[in-house]
């Protein structure tokens, strides 16, 4: 008996044709609208580091969510635009049938020690394993986390107005997957949108473009196996049904391992 | 007589064909290998809002600089991968012969009115008028900006390290060129790198990712006509021969007209 895990089962490609692989949606991971962002953006990424072709780690990866992605079958182009030395451009676009869904960018990098400095703080929060698990419980996807919430959790049915759209939690798989690059990936788009907590209230919002910077090298990550990991997000500027999210993402070692930045839109 | 100016110059596009424009590299704008960022950038952008398809205006810009652009032409391939009821999303390449120098995606995007809030805010600074201009002068480009630094100014050659990697200037054309948003584009990548002030010397560095989301609407821009921007960045960590940056730019208002991230290579 083989056993599957609902994050490797959503990011499971086969190869159909030259740069083209082949993947489907997954119920699990259902979102408001079509998937969850952090497990497209979790396939992209598998699709290139898996391409014979890629070299290095992942440094950067843009992912813009053109439409909704419906249930069933998607296909991945994606080539090297460009490869140097110590370095590789990929582009790369998921379509259904003729409809492109969503559009990426990534970076590969082959990374060389040399001075190193971490500037960022991570956020203070109490241990995680003393904080009870919550599920925001709107979108099916949420369940596959183990969540604890440190400030600003979901507004419920009463909520009110925050003028902080600061959240923090820690976030680990629910199933205790070990951490690799895509669920890397995929944990950068944990956040529900900012805009909820400044409105204490539910509205439509969705992200539609999201970059990662990825810290950590492989080693960094294989040293984390499935343990918590310290996610914190604000907003900057909310304006005309826009508004962006910065986020970090900490190892409970206090090692940055991404900064991810996004623009959603919303509306009220 | 027609009146020109350098940044028009270096962003001026033909069509040479169906979603192709022809530009060409100017010499005013050289950085230390290829042309600045900030110029190539906003080349992408022109070529994108130039283009008789797209709506809206730029919401996101990600430029992945992929290898140094030289001296002489250069092509942008550019088409709409979507095209929805208010926004848009692009695919752009620079390429010169066979080869790809550039490539690009973008968000252009309807606003609407409704709910806002900055919640960020501008780091303090004294009025542009009473600091001295400064130009960094290390390439050339610098010279077509008035830059007048309030914070982490370029290491000269006695430099000493750094805590901090937070430089905060205010910039304008040094033509007077009004910004538009190619010209925020272009600001956004102002800044030197970062390691240069945490080591307090010059080495060997570029951006090879940036990513810019752009909170001012036309009727803003149009408002500052060619006033000073506020301009902050930090990094967050340095780490195998990487660091990523985060960026504001502000208005004298106190508008935050755009966020902006990068990350950058360096050694040393």
């Amino acid at each position: 008996m083989i056993e599957t895990h609902p994050f490797d089962d959503a990011i499971r490609l086969e190869t159909v044709g030259t740069g083209t692989v082949r993947g489907r949606t997954h119920p699990e991971w259902a979102n408001m609208v079509g998937p969850f962002g952090g497990i497209t953006a979790a396939a992209m990424l598998r699709a290139i580091e898996s391409h014979p072709d890629r070299i290095g780690e992942p440094l950067a990866l843009t992912v813009n969510y053109a439409a909704p992605i419906t249930d069933g079958d998607f296909d991945i182009f994606l080539r090297a635009a460009r490869t140097n030395r110590t370095n590789q451009h990929w582009i790369a676009e998921l379509s259904q049938g003729e409809d492109a869904k969503t559009t990426a960018t990534a970076l590969f990098a082959l990374r060389r020690d040399g001075w190193a400095d971490t500037e960022s703080r991570p956020p203070s929060a109490p241990d995680p394993d003393g904080i009870p698990p919550t599920d925001p419980g709107l979108v099916r996807w949420t369940s596959l986390y183990d969540m604890r919430f440190v400030e600003g959790p979901m507004p419920g049915k009463d909520g009110r107005p925050s003028p902080s759209s600061t959240t923090t939690l820690w976030v680990r798989d629910a199933g205790r997957r070990r951490l690799d690059y895509p669920a890397l990936a995929a944990l950068c788009d944990i956040f529900y949108p900012r805009v909820y907590l400044r409105r204490g209230a539910i509205v439509p919002a969705g992200t539609i473009s999201l970059t990662t910077y990825f810290h950590a090298d492989q080693q960094q990550l294989d040293g984390l196996g499935s343990d918590f990991v310290l996610c914190t997000a604000h907003a900057n500027r909310f304006t005309r049904g826009y508004f962006d999210q910065s986020a970090q993402l900490w190892s409970r070692g206090g090692v940055l391992l991404a900064t991810t930045h996004q623009v959603v839109y919303f509306k009220g």
